[in-house]
């Protein structure tokens, strides 16, 4: 009898902390609304936020026919399960926790899709890629690590890639994701009108909300990853995660802020709110994969060494290619997400790579070998099959607004002419110098 | 001594549910606030908010001193309760985590009436209806089928309404209670500089901000109908209800997109970005009555149909009465509250029309019957009462705010002289064609 | 075995409690911070918003690095800790859920103070004192009070100063930090083109916003300061926390109003809704001290006296003193804080002065002088220690922003010509009249 009432008051327990952090990390797809309108410069702000509700809609139902049963149905040689379509066959209803539970983060990683090609896309394009991407791109990549059966991390081929949080089958899918949309999208001129559309005044209080949510959505999100809070060890492992998140998150935002002041010397007051708050982002995303094990200065040192990284990929971004990412998506989302999974293996603090001293230190780079071969594999597959799908799209003319054709027209034009003018200059160069 | 502790730790669970819910549930107070001042033109945002603001203060107050007496007290033939006035004579202190929690739901019933009467209404009357709402029309209904003891649900007559999360309780009666108040304030003609008064540039955000608030309170909103947590069962149906809110919401928005872009076929950004986040609100009504004991394709059905009928009552409201709702506040609450309810007996998986066999035919008609019947009462009650009290706030002056009335009386005025002219066209047509 | 596991689902509840009400307290922050921006006339909205997210950044820094430590390190002689510096020497991960619980208080009062100075400091001068308040300053008077081994409560000295929910740890500490910033700045004189710079559109919809956001984290602040909720007599000591939270809010809320209008007979509606959301800020306040032990008719008294005391408070500091206190910080912080911890030894329901009876009479008037004395030793160590950092970074020309400089400037030159003027007429007032 007291078995079985404690066994009970176990489940109630994980029950309280995956639903209520789970309802946490669904305001996150507020944060990312905010930040997505309160920092670009844009024509409709109406077809953003409609994007930004249509993508909840449609990736639940992706979710909950297809994603939850290629994530945690019965595998297929750890490549992706089976079983589970639309939540049939489940062995109880308890099961159910845990489907709502990864439902929240599965919207999460759709979202950051959604950053890197804010306004640019149609709706049908959207409603359709956000349907695979919920369903089928990120689950699969769930499947491999987080399913316990995955041939990334189990028995199955010996293998255990490390990622509590996220840095890894979250951000990095995510963003390898924003990339490729990004890419597809490619050049971008904006029409006149908008580029003198003035930012609104509730911007930056719309950003620094969007902020302030998606920070508290990050503590809920590292702290449940733990996935119980039932068994001995939990608690801890549950605080730690929190607090290492803070850490990581106040240590990036603190570095953002020097590297701009000190390195990069911007002064607009709108670029730095945008990019210290990007910046604190970027550091939580650098330190999930590690937020269970790190210890506090590992984790100073991730978080600010991860939002370093968010910002020269921003600007390398903008500066040295054609590709636009407007709300820097791919910056706080990929960059750190990779960089999060390779620092994993030398900052655990139990085995990696500057503790377990000389007689680990074989078992800890193999580990690492894993991390760099699991990244190989999850930006391969999700880069791929992302790229297939929008490049589909775009080829059926479906892909782009209306609105986004023109610029888009607009912005390859004066490309070539710019490219036709460097080849005359080219020509009398030629001509008279040599 | 084992036996007091796992006691303890029962009520401790159930007391963190509760809780830590109820604070979510508080939340959608802004989401409404925020629906409300990002999707209408009004003169004075200032008045509204303001009312969103003391509709709290005001409302707690009712609730407390006489809401929760009237809801929980011991109960005078299962019509109202009749102690715990001021929340004196209350068992013990651990009755109070209930007096939180079904406050929280209070305080929603009466938010969702201010919506329809947005901007029209004075000070002292929405504060005196706010306070009657809260302290005594809701937990009537509340009294009659949440209390245990109430006639609509006990065994005081034999009739067991079923409405696990509240689509009659919360969304009938408050949706009621806001038909009348709109159905009272009649016909508005928004002054000229009200009409050409522009949408603000940060509504939609603000309105997507309120709709992704109101969606995880409704997460925590059904999630937490179960009252406890630490009984067997409990986690299982807390969990069963989240996902089903969840597959509501996202069926209901893409319902009412799909009905936007094939039936209706308006074209308005803005106008589509509102109604989608509507109907997604609408499809989670209609699924709180059944939410527990609905399975995943019953819960799209539901919440699909839900969606649709409230465009259709919406479209229809506007176009066939002179009644405004602005935030179409009865077409979210009021019709799929009813919708829901009549389902419930159909979807039921244990005992519904569709699940139970031809054994239990008869039992499950007849608890279709008591949900008719309940509905009838229901809306009866709160009609007649929130429309005696609107009527009278009317005639004595109080009910409408200073701009109101040059709003109200133009609006009359122009309308006397359409029938006017309706009436003489009709006298030349007899005159010439008969 | 059921032992070992009865204890660590104590430790399990008990870290759920803190860690979830710890994330609703840090949405706080958000809720500040949109306070700020939405009530307050400002030249640069931007650098407002960064500091309140480096506030953040850096509070999170110097709590985790000093902070802790100062607070519940091992004590010295009860004046403050010695160890745990950087999180190190901590007996076990466990202590880091009272880290992160703790940490989210530092923050709240770190943030109280950035309201005073909103808009008028420097990013470094900000910086720097949001390290030491919420590295030094703030937490010696949690060690004082709320170690356990503090002076001021602990068997020590035998002392018990009572202060559940923090009106006097946390709201008159930074309610006097806060006092001392907008002393040491000053006058001010919007320059032209700030005073002429309109509210925007959505300034009412944020405060608004902001007032739910800080509603709701009072819920969770006064809720969890039990601390633990596995104990016999937890949960009802959580529930009735959150009633009397909500009770003092909405009697705060409701006193404004019918001050305002029968007494102060303001009309403008902007101003309205803003001190209507401040007063149920202020009766939040003043309950925290006694918001465990005081009845529902003490708390509706303490509320709305807390309330008044703060329109009073708001409406001398404007007329009677140079002190710049633009969105009322110290009005519904300080002064309500200290008029909760002058009440609780009043109206504590188990041994106040209005329960005790005769025999408990000398005990409670004793408590009384603790909590004077107590007051006067927080505010004099607050008042001194901040008011030295911010006058020598004043001295240092680091305190005060570009803009800031010129208005203050401008403000004490004015300032000047009217004492001038004043002698002036009091020179031929002198000659003419005597």
């Amino acid at each position: 009898q007291i078995n079985f009432t404690l066994e009970v008051y176990g489940r109630s327990m994980d029950t309280l902390l995956l639903i209520l952090c789970a309802c946490l990390i669904m305001t996150m797809q507020a944060g990312f609304a905010l930040l997505e309108v309160g920092s670009v410069k844009v024509a409709n702000t109406y077809a953003i936020l409609l994007n930004n509700v249509l993508d909840v809609c449609v990736g639940t139902l992706g979710y909950f026919l297809f994603g939850y049963a290629v994530s945690y149905g019965p595998t297929t040689s750890g490549f992706m399960g089976t079983d589970y379509w639309a939540l049939r066959h489940l062995p109880n209803d308890d099961a159910l926790t845990w489907v709502f539970f990864q439902y929240s983060f599965a919207a999460t990683a759709t979202a950051i899709v959604s950053g890197a090609m804010v306004g640019r896309t149609s709706y049908h394009a959207y409603m359709i890629y956000s349907f695979i991407i919920t369903g089928f791109v990120y689950p699969t990549v769930v499947h491999w690590i987080w399913s316990g059966n995955g041939w990334l991390n189990s028995d199955l081929y010996g293998l255990a890639f490390q990622d509590f949080g996220g840095s890894g089958v979250v951000h990095t899918t995510g963003g390898t994701a924003a990339l490729m949309g990004a890419l597809v999208l490619g050049r971008r001129k904006l029409t006149k009108e908008v580029a003198e559309h003035a930012v609104p005044e509730s911007s930056p209080a719309l950003v620094t909300l969007g902020f302030f949510i998606l920070m508290v959505g990050f503590f809920a999100f590292n702290g449940s990853s733990e996935a119980h809070i039932s068994r001995p060890g939990d608690p801890e492992a549950v605080a730690r995660a929190v607090i290492n998140t803070a850490l990581a998150c106040a240590s990036g935002g603190v570095a953002t802020l020097l590297f701009e002041r000190v390195v990069h010397k911007k002064i607009n007051d709108f670029y730095v709110l945008c990019i210290v708050a990007n910046g604190c982002l970027a550091g939580t995303v650098s330190i999930c994969a590690a937020v269970n094990v790190a210890t506090t200065y590992s984790t100073l040192f991730i978080g600010s060494s991860g939002a370093i990284i968010h910002c020269l990929w921003s600007i390398s971004l903008h500066k040295f290619t054609p590709i636009e990412d407007p709300v820097d998506a791919t910056a706080v989302h990929l960059a750190p997400g990779i960089w999060g999974v390779l620092l994993c293996p030398f900052v655990d603090k139990n085995k990696g790579i500057f503790y377990c001293g000389y007689a680990g230190q074989s078992a800890a780079w193999r580990q690492l070998g894993v991390h760099v071969g699991g990244l190989v594999c999850i930006i391969g597959y999700t880069a791929v099959t992302t790229f297939t799908i929008f490049t589909i799209f775009d080829k059926l003319k479906l892909l782009r607004s209306h609105q986004e054709k023109f610029e888009h027209a607009e912005a390859l034009r004066i490309h070539e002419e710019e490219l036709a003018k460097q080849s005359h200059h080219g020509f009398f160069h030629d001509v008279f110098h040599h």
